[in-house]
């Protein structure tokens, strides 16, 4: 049997309009679609009528699937031989685990495609009225996550070298850990 | 005269169909299109046919039109009544000037949007299969611009916090600057 291909592709930060049109047309030709709670359920109207849709997402405290599952989930279908569109909010390559999966598709010797997404840690300050960086103002931006893998034993986040160096900083998912961030 | 309307849009890192649909929108109902070297020029066939298309790139070391010029089309060009779409390379608030054209905008009390692009500092890492965040590997990001402006006295980066704060590094524009910024 032919293997299948996978497109790990970036819906945006919730308005369906931001996602690219390469996303849609990733979305429109697609056997299975496995998606996120992040994602626009707008954009699944423009799937196949035949499509297989897997909602894959995570909620707070609530794992639907755990990531290894969705990785499982991705290579099985693919080696089933369909064209596979994992949807997730934001862009896959940002806080969005898309590495892991790409790591589990190239084990398994499955072609992929990365469709990057707007980003909301960018599109949000943007539709707030800021912009992120500024000739006169900043002239660098860190993105950093405030819910850290609570595996690792030491934090990667060097928050006062972070706090002192970039113009502007703009923290995902850090509501819970606010207190330690500030 | 009723007053026009001006879309900031980011056109994505280059492949057409790395826009969004929204940015697509704005290019098909625009009086005037004023676009950047760095936007594809196929993006252009969507607009309308009566629509004015003005190329306002700058190229290195040959400014076509200078900031200042670029928000004063803008602004004159609404005042006529005329919708306009700006249409930027990447992303309008990463290193793009956005936030400037925003603020020649607003002193003249015209509406505007914000449409949010691919950044290529994002993009294209991940075209070379590099996730810019991992879960298990780097929990932030900094976006730098490695090609300040000259007429500020004193730089704004201090390279040596980001350098060992961020887990990924991310420098644009730097080719020009590389030794000093090693």
């Amino acid at each position: 049997m032919q293997k299948g291909f996978v497109y790990l592709v970036g819906a945006g930060p919730g308005d369906p309009k931001l996602i690219t049109l390469r996303g849609l047309e990733c979305i429109s030709k697609a056997d299975v679609i496995v998606y996120d709670r992040l994602a626009s359920p707008k954009l699944l109207t423009y799937a196949r009528k035949d499509a297989e849709l897997i909602f894959a997402g995570k909620e707070p405290d609530k794992h639907t699937f755990r990531q290894q599952e969705i990785n499982t989930l991705l290579v099985e279908k693919a080696l089933a031989g369909k064209i596979v569109t994992r949807l997730k909010g934001g862009d896959p390559f940002v806080f969005g685990r898309g590495g892991e999966e790409a790591e589990a598709l190239v084990e398994h010797g499955i072609g992929f495609e990365i469709v990057p997404g707007i980003t909301s840690a960018i599109a949000v300050p943007a539709y707030a009225g800021i912009p992120v960086t500024h000739r006169e103002l900043s002239a660098s931006l860190a993105i950093i996550t405030g819910n850290e893998d609570p595996e690792k034993g030491n934090s990667q986040i060097r928050w006062e070298h972070l706090a002192t160096g970039a113009g502007t900083l703009v923290i995902l998912m850090g509501m819970a850990n606010l207190p330690l961030i500030v």
